[in-house]
């Protein structure tokens, strides 16, 4: 440890967000060269090779075959499917000295794609599965907690090449078992969840989350087994309730309701009903968002939902993808002037039942709630009045569904499992059904049993290396340091050679030398430094095991620790090798 | 190999300049992406993994500590350092969504002397020597040779920092010492020649080079032992000559005379000497260039060097960094009417000889040759005008020593060690003497053993990563294909079932099989695929040795074949992976 290129500071980092991320910078494992773009010191970049191998491991084991592609990349593959431009600002771009756009590649379906039809033209040659752990590039808004989100990060992806659907569902299969392989070993805690591909494309997709609190993802899940990132929760669909009885809706005067919550007292004043006082969830809220598409064209978007429910914003966002949103402005209204702010409304079917089809051209979609034969009270699109008693798919329907209101705790799951509970977690791993989005637009084809070019279908796998030692510091550390699980650990022991006698040094160097032997990774620390700036810094670095050889050693006797519980016991010095190789067997 | 993500190819790639670039593309090792950018697939990345495994041990056996910085760098420290401006076009440069430049690092000196300024801070931290092998970018104006100049490429930089002079030269032989060890393991023949450290800085500075008569490096070597690149020889000095005898110089008409034979001819005709003939070497050609500072400034520089030399420009080049040179075009001889083009003479000592100071104020350098006492014929200033029997150092002197000349086959080695022969290499590793450059302009300081602070001295060591994988295939391949050395082989053994029988397989797979479990590295061509097309595809992909199973199985034999002599030789099935075992360790 004297020699070691590794320096551990008493205070925390200025802006480390996270206890994992205050102690890797605390414990000399790695340090920040600009927002989102860190150095790994040798303790750190032991991790990470740790962790790189067991990813390495199981992709080998599982058949997928190891290549590295370069990370700066041309325009081209990516101007043919379309994320030049749909990565938006997320992508780095540079010109190089001809003049030849290039980016730094955020993930490579493209180049995987182009270098399978390169090689292979047969069905013959499928299914194959390619990986690389390989650095990734993305010009993240806002870099966090270190090594968690960084714009510089190291990720391992894989891309499955199928001639048909059953080939994919057995690659994707392959890789959910092997990811469930791999995060076993890494060792922490994760869900495995329904995932919303998103500019990825595709179908079938799952998130693997280490439960954080820190972390930026919500989930929902459920006692009986679902389990889904907010973003791809969808809502029960209500059965159709029969109409046939209901009695016309009406417009009713509704002058000053700026909120739901006046709109139900004022409805609650003037239109009493008989059965039951109207709520917020009789209330159909209509909320109208600008959409920008990748080519920049902006279209105003209705969102009919309950009114006891708000858009969730990421729920939306995933929806409209490729384009994103922006706020509906006063000068948008302005230009649409059938939108009636405070008052928007569906487009009533058949002849508008005020003035005319007012905010007809309109996308509008409604949330899933909204089945045919459900009564709503709803905006007239004309200034202060409203509707009620208007019936669903006999008064109104829509351009189609949207399910993107905010999810909350109680709420059903889909599949009957239960009520759902919220959690927040941290995406390790993504798996994805891409199919033959990516091998259409580059026109991956090859010969199928009967000599016709059937086009490739492909899915694409990811998991966040660096972000995985961020991931199991932060999920084993305490307020003392790290505490790393022995597999991955930089080292498995820590000698803490204390006081001053010569033997004492010899014979902590000597049992060193005897546990390197074995095969064992120790970490001697013999520094010129207090018993007690030694064991904090053995907390803080957090190898799983320590060895104290000091003052007992006149008794023929050294202390034997353990980071994660902290038990410590006294071992003779004779048998001190051996009690380590133990412990370090039952850690394994 | 029926699943091995490879596929062979029978004719040359386009634009594939030597030999081992279109094997390694013919064999399936790497791929074209971009200009100097590849794609590393499986059995090139396993022969780079190889290459880097060596280079890794050999660094953590001489001391050094591996870390990994990022490639994507903030400008500030390349700032600092006049490096941002100094790489010109060679930088990838790029700004990020916030409006921050940044860069692709092409080397790290800026990034360790930041790293190890924020970790250390005492001379008993030293000396420390920190290496990492990462990706690495350079935006070549002509990437050539596939691997072996390449825009993205695979280097390990290492970095030493000391205290101490003497302990700058220690960590540079103990680098010396490593780089030994690692090219003797990579196979390939090198020579250690003495290097300009070009942009760099520095002081003593070594490279070493694979030969290779497709090389883009030219050095020089003695029969006695010396050996150096062409940028860094330097010419012997003569001993001054006494000139107090020497007749005084006179001006001598010489129209039309617009190159150096046609001046020696006059002088023969007009001016005959006595005691021999008038030679294109008594003559003093001054040329004059225009060089460009980083911040733009343009001025002339004059060379005067023996008429039967000519400034070499890769010579001149490092001589004039971080400045460039330009040609001086016809209008900057208008705007310096003292340089009278075609009759440049230098500056005369007292009054000028002719007319002004002519050339005066323009910066004019003199080969190492020209020494006091030697007498020369000379441009006088004046248009169809010479000076003859000029004496240096008594009529004329310069601003310094150019030692720019071209280099000759049979000039004489400048430490008395024989002749010079010329040949070609290739840069594989570098190891130079930054001394204090960095530590200066980024203010790394230590505490000395008295308590006073002083400027750590630092050395800075690469070595080409990906480049040693392609001149290994060059250094090794010849007309049918790559010939691996055992050590870096992607497969040490090639196992090749030819023929139909079932029987023969199985005992194929067998013999993988047992020799898998010995821990051979083993590819099994298991292709339905005729013998012939196994036979090439095997040469091509040049692994060691290679065992074929076929039609002898029935008499209880196979044969071993030697990649590299081309000898066969039949063994029995029982006692192949013994065989197989013996050769191996033979290789190795």
């Amino acid at each position: 440890m004297s020699k070691l290129f590794v320096r551990t500071l008493r205070d925390d980092p200025a802006a480390a967000e996270i206890p994992s991320h205050r102690f890797l910078v605390r414990a000399g494992y790695i340090r920040r060269v600009a927002p989102g773009i860190y150095s790994w010191l040798p303790l750190g970049l032991k991790v990470l090779q740790r962790v790189e191998n067991i990813v390495r491991e199981e992709m080998d084991a599982m058949g997928g075959q190891e290549v590295l592609l370069p990370a700066l990349l041309p325009r081209e593959p990516y101007e043919i499917s379309n994320r030049w431009a749909e990565y938006g600002p997320n992508l780095f771009r540079l010109v190089d000295r001809k003049g030849a756009d290039m980016l730094l590649g955020p993930t490579h379906e493209e180049m995987f794609t182009l270098l399978v039809k390169d090689l292979y033209s047969s069905y013959k040659d499928l299914p194959v599965i390619l990986y690389q752990i390989q650095t990734k590039y993305r010009d993240e808004a806002r870099p966090r907690a270190g090594i968690l989100r960084g714009r510089e990060f190291v990720m391992k992806d894989s891309y499955s090449f199928d001639v048909d659907d059953e080939g994919l569902d057995a690659s994707y299969l392959k890789h959910r078992d092997a990811y469930i392989r791999i995060f076993d070993r890494l060792g922490f805690e994760y869900v495995i969840v329904k995932a919303n591909a998103g500019a990825m494309g595709g179908s079938a997709s799952e998130e693997f989350l280490a439960l954080s609190e820190n972390g930026e993802d919500t989930f929902v899940r459920s006692a009986g087994g679902y389990a889904a990132n907010v973003e791809a929760v969808t809502v029960p669909v209500p059965d159709p309730i029969d109409f046939t009885d209901a009695p016309p809706a009406r417009v009713v005067d509704t002058p000053d309701v700026p909120t739901i919550d006046t709109l139900v007292a004022l409805l609650n004043e003037r239109y009493p009903r008989e059965d039951r006082a109207w709520q917020a969830g009789d209330t159909l809220k209509n909320v109208v968002f600008m959409t920008v598409a990748p080519d920049g064209t902006r279209a105003p978007l209705v969102i009919g939902l309950p009114g006891d429910r708000d858009v969730d914003p990421d729920r939306l966002a995933v929806a409209v993808e490729p384009s994103v949103i922006e706020p509906f402005e006063d000068e948008d209204f302005k230009r649409y002037p059938g939108l009636v702010k405070g008052y928007i409304g569906p487009v009533l079917d058949g002849a508008a039942l005020l003035g005319e089809k007012a905010s007809s051209g309109v996308r509008y979609l409604l949330d899933p709630r909204v089945v045919a034969g459900t009564t709503w009270a709803t905006g007239a699109n004309v200034d202060r009045k409203h509707v009620i008693g208007l019936v669903a798919g006999r008064d109104f329907t829509s351009d189609g569904v949207a399910d993107v209101a905010d999810v909350r705790e109680g709420d059903p799951a889909p599949d009957n499992s239960g009520p759902l509970t919220l959690a927040r977690g941290v995406e390790m791993g993504h798996i994805f059904q891409l199919g033959r989005k990516y091998a259409e637009s580059l026109d991956l084809k090859v010969l199928d049993k009967n000599g016709k070019l059937v086009t490739v279908t492909m899915g694409s796998y990811g998991i966040g290396v660096s972000r995985a030692v961020g991931m199991i510091a932060e999920s084993t550390c305490d307020d003392k340091g790290l505490c790393w699980p022995a597999e991955v650990a930089p080292f498995q022991v820590q000698i803490v050679a204390t006081g001053k006698g010569g033997e004492i040094l010899e014979a902590a160097t000597r049992i060193a030398e005897q546990l390197d032997a074995a095969g064992v990774r120790v970490l001697l620390d013999d520094r010129k430094a207090s018993p007690g700036v030694k064991f904090t810094d053995a907390e803080l670095l957090g190898m799983p095991t320590s060895l104290v050889v000091g003052r007992g050693l006149a008794d023929g006797v050294v202390e034997l620790r353990d980071r994660k519980t902290g038990s410590k016991r006294e071992v003779s010095v004779e048998e001190a090798v051996d009690e380590v190789l133990t412990v370090l067997d039952q850690l394994n």
